[in-house]
């Protein structure tokens, strides 16, 4: 565990699992602009936005020691694999987090049940320039060469400028070519859901969920939704503070006092 | 499943489980003020963020039919909890969800790897004026009358004046006596992450996530932190849009320009 060299140190991790394709993708975007750490979950984890597991033990395996690239596999969460990679794992604190390339869109409010997000927020929260990339596609042949190289571009970006404290990116890129890319807002929106209602053989009732995206201003310009349906990348910058600050005044108006 | 009042219906759930005591107390805090479904996971679900199942089909199981009071346990995420509860068990749309009294503060960032909190944004999401409690006590036998009176206070403020589109409400009860009510912001901080390393008896390693909070602004008045360690119940109003809107323009001056 020691600094034999002064390159970038650059922690990749993601959502889909160590052995996904988008992780491979994502390692050839950042591949030559540093010491690379992988440390990913060692199955799919999507939907598990920041959680943590707390109430069993995470494991972790190193699966590839070359000079420039380490592999770990880790039981847990992306949460978890950022976490662990930064407090056991890392020879140093890491220069970026980078997560994905996620198989399916993070845009709009799923920014929130994201684990490829997950894992960038808590770059960021550990103070390190963090980028999560996904990608529109669930196929599992999809194509990711665009994503790369647009990819790059934007990370060249975040090496060269940094990013604001509290502040992570939140990148998506459109399946097939891409036009170019847009600095965008989350756009407004919400999964609708719908479960899928069965009976277990022996009488017991279970749900599958399932659900679509309904994006509810589907002519705004400037989201990050129009952006990938009409080709571009879409960057989101994306801060840890949700504090509604617009509304603090008008809650202060509000009556407290409690009789007793 | 008809609608057979007028009263309001109120969604409660919570993190720690169906048969944690903060839920209990949240029951009473709502209690008399409407129809009350309670649909809350089967166990303790801790750091569950806004996480969802997708990998396994969910279960769910009434546990208590009465006119005001119907009691679901579900084996799943609080996300999953409300979004079952939507899709598949109230009558009609709530008019409001509460989540709660989780045993734990939620303040600063913690608030994004709340499953209570998880269950607030789903709500808030779904269009419902949504409220989350949390106390800063792990302790088994804590004493929650405070919390109720206090929380009462507020959520009759929220019944009153509704909330705004998008935004619910992160609200924290110290422990022992409360002074009053403060609406805050979200303190900036971070959890300093210690892993307790240990190795199983065939020899592999394991890691026990442990950690403590670190408050980055101490000094701070206007923070949920702040308010909860001076004995003050903090109210931090909480947005959906993640958008670091500040720093849009600055982040469309970068070089996108992908040569071919």
């Amino acid at each position: 565990m020691t600094n034999t060299n002064n390159k970038p140190l650059i922690l990749v991790t993601n959502d889909d699992g160590v052995n996904a394709r988008g992780i491979k993708a994502l390692y050839e975007m950042v591949k030559g602009l540093g010491e690379i750490y992988i440390v990913a979950p060692n199955r799919a984890n999507s939907g598990k936005s920041n959680s943590i597991t707390v109430e069993v033990p995470i494991r972790i395996r190193k699966i590839r020691d070359e000079e420039d690239l380490k592999v770990f596999s880790c039981k847990g969460t992306p949460v978890d694999c950022v976490k662990l990679a930064l407090n056991k794992i890392v020879p140093r604190q890491p220069d970026f987090v980078v997560s994905g390339i996620n198989h399916g869109a993070n845009t709009s409010v799923s920014v929130l049940y994201s684990g490829t997000m997950g894992a960038t927020i808590e770059g960021c929260l550990a103070g390190i320039p963090s980028v999560g990339f996904s990608l529109d596609s669930f196929a599992s042949k999809v194509d990711f060469s665009q994503c790369v190289k647009y990819g790059r571009k934007i990370f060249e970006n975040v090496v060269k400028n940094g990013l604001p404290k509290s502040i992570c990116l939140n990148v998506n890129f459109p399946e097939g070519d891409i036009k170019g890319v847009r600095v965008c807002r989350q756009a407004d929106g919400m999964w609708k859901e719908e479960f899928d209602h069965r009976t277990d053989p022996f009488g017991g009732d279970y749900y599958w969920l399932t659900g679509h995206f309904k994006n509810a201003e589907p002519h705004a310009e400037d989201t990050d939704e129009s952006a990938i349906r009409n080709g571009y990348a879409s960057v989101v910058p994306t801060q840890i503070d949700m504090t509604a600050h617009h509304v603090l005044e008008n809650l202060k108006t509000w009556d407290y006092e409690v009789l007793d």
